[in-house]
């Protein structure tokens, strides 16, 4: 979509020269052809690096802009960001896509639907009612229980076991909101990237990335009925046990171990070989790796023992 | 099914003229051509005003009815009356009805399931293994991931999305216990009313009504592995982030928002642009609107973070 | 498989007589043909009575084994049985197995797949979108709603409902790791077992067990998004409301209640006639019945209350 084309949709000036943008990004990942957007005050520090062609910004901010970079005024520039991210959204189905490819010594259960454009590598089992979208992507030795759900550009590492009724791949909770209180939604066009030997429970949420990949690393077990926020990163044989929940955004680093029902906020970095107690509620950063955690707020694990005994004391 | 007719399933005295009987509703709801019933205290104060035909109830309530209303006296009319549900309770599937009606432009996967009596608007895409009950009614230009289930007698408005595995319509928890400890179900005979432009996640769970309908109005957005209770209202723009539980008959004003984990008991009145924050746990209603809350039990934030801190102090 | 194939695929010392070995099972119930493993400091006990032919088991350990019975020497023999575990998981589907065997008068939608082996039994409902696994069995007057998958070997009694897009079956939670923090899933070659008259809502996960059963017994009540984990038993007439997780082995008496959001720790004893508040947190067996609990750690719903009135007081 031209530049020029999107300046008009968001009824902005335009008066640069134009140019082919083919999506939307960070300030920090924008390439050349893509426009980004500046909501948070906490990313305007990367408005003077970015490469982005455009910015959608506020009138106050667009000085800070480089000169390469054609500002996009808005009041509401997270709205704007909003109504545009429907126009890079890709097709759901794309029958003009070839037909999936399927690998050599495949079981795939002919209730199973595999969309146009998908590939499933060799010695895959699909049970019955699996549904692998447009241009997916299965590895080798993979088993796909019944009823699991893999989105459009998804992609499943070899070796990996999804158990019945998980969806990879739904979209991520966005939405910009007006101040009439009303929400536009912020198409989630990147996509979840799961490694190899993998296993995800049953009813698991692995929601897609706005930009980019929500990313599962390989050896990584997950529980049944464990949500994973967009743009998440699980490190490398991370334990999720069931019911937890992973805001968007959260970055466990390797040999994460989370209890169950516990959960993070956003925008988290959770040091490698951290473990949290069940039912932990992660609000902060973790920098130092190898402790263990529990409590809502979050404490170390003896102190929150210590905080029961003296409650327990309170009641006496 | 006649008046004298239940009275003989329920094994009550019956002296009354006939009268041909149509569903169970609550005192407060019922026609003239519906039964009713009372088992909590809570309820009594509306027998007087009841225009059932007739009510269960136990023998020492009855001379509060109007003389127009029929006691049907039993020992435990809660489990009377989940005896009678069931054959109020439609069926599952009609071949009778006429095959399902479809908008113009709509995309149905050929491993999508429309029953007999469904209605599709225009413009909807439906993936594979949807399955969409008898009767039940979507609006224009919504969308369908795959491997949901909408059941019968539901409806699902105009601009809505619903992704991957949620459940739209499942019983609600409904059941009499007697005094073995034995439960009888009562069928859930009412349904779910989703309004225009609502979005909701993967592997949500909203329970049907057990009379009338569970609401969600227009502009909600709900995340993954939410539970929604039956005939629970959830009012415009609501924001219900991952992993909520709002138990039964439960009453979110307009812009309420919920943090993930958070919580309600059942039979609450939440007013309106009230905000609670994760893993709330909500046991009283809320009057005052626009207020933001915290813990459980549930207290003002600033308040919680104050009782952290003193917490904080504690172990010190 | 032969017990000297084994000790070569676990890669030790084998001098004994050799023996057919059908499975793997606990030091408890394993039989002659059985093999089993010693890993946790609590079933050292169990070692002098085992009937297993073979138990792997650390070198310091072996002498205590009957005479009877071979010792498999290996450095880490949890990892040992996980590698083991694989060999004797069942095919996930089985061509050879005769035709599904369907009842009389149910109703099958032309969308469920029955897989070969699998029993049904009269008067069943099933419809859109279910899987019913290899040699898996469903009693009479059951109703099985949308996407429900049911793996192989699992039991279904009579008189059950199970709701939309819930799971029976999928694998437990089960890996050994090593010492550099990687995994080595251990095959779940076990089953669950529901009983008659049980009810499960939607989007429910209950996990098979490892070796043996998971049950749920007659007349419970299982709302939506519940976890039950491998080689859980569930009482009689049971109620686990709503978003409830039970981790594995945990076993409740008969008419146990769980509030929503409530969830156990592994391998506990609840007393039958228990209840659990919302949310409560069960670290501890209980072992006198009757009584009602709350908070997390969980105390008696009493004190609960008080603690709760003296935290008030601390912000005051």
């Amino acid at each position: 979509m031209k530049l020029s084309n999107i300046a008009s949709i968001l009824e902005c000036d335009f008066q640069s020269s134009d140019v082919e943008i083919i999506g939307i990004n960070t300030l920090k990942n924008a390439k050349e052809n893509e426009v980004s957007f500046v909501s948070n005050s906490k990313y305007v520090k990367d408005l003077e690096h970015t490469k982005a062609a455009a910015v959608i910004i506020s009138a106050n901010l667009a000085s800070q802009l480089p000169s390469s970079c054609t500002p996009l005024i808005t009041k509401n520039p997270y709205w704007s960001m909003a109504v545009l991210s429907k126009y890079f959204a890709p097709l759901i189905e794309d029958d003009r896509l070839d037909k999936a490819t399927i690998g050599e010594n495949c079981t795939i259960s002919s209730y199973a639907e595999i969309a146009n454009g998908a590939v499933i590598g060799n010695n895959c089992t699909i049970l019955a009612h699996v549904y692998i979208g447009a241009e997916a992507v299965i590895g080798d030795n993979t088993v796909i229980y019944p009823s699991v759900t893999v989105y459009r550009d998804c992609k499943v590492g070899n070796d990996c076991i999804i158990h019945a009724n998980s969806v990879i791949g739904s979209d991520g909770f966005g939405f910009a909101t007006n101040e009439k209180g009303e929400h536009k939604k912020i198409y989630q066009n990147g996509n979840v990237v799961i490694e190899d030997d993998v296993e995800i429970g049953s009813n698991v949420s692995i929601d897609r990335a706005v930009f980019g990949s929500t990313i599962i690393k390989k050896g990584t077990r997950i529980d049944n009925l464990v949500q994973v926020g967009h743009n998440c990163e699980i490190g490398e044989y991370s334990v999720l046990v069931s019911q937890v929940g992973l805001a968007g955004s959260t970055k466990l680093g390797r040999n994460v171990v989370m209890g169950g029902q516990s959960a993070t906020a956003g925008h988290l970095e959770i040091a490698p070989f951290s473990t949290f107690a069940a039912r932990s509620g992660i609000t902060n950063s973790i920098k130092e790796a190898g402790n263990t955690y529990a409590g809502f707020p979050l404490m170390g694990h003896r102190q929150w023992l210590k905080l029961q005994a003296k409650l327990a004391k309170l009641i006496k």
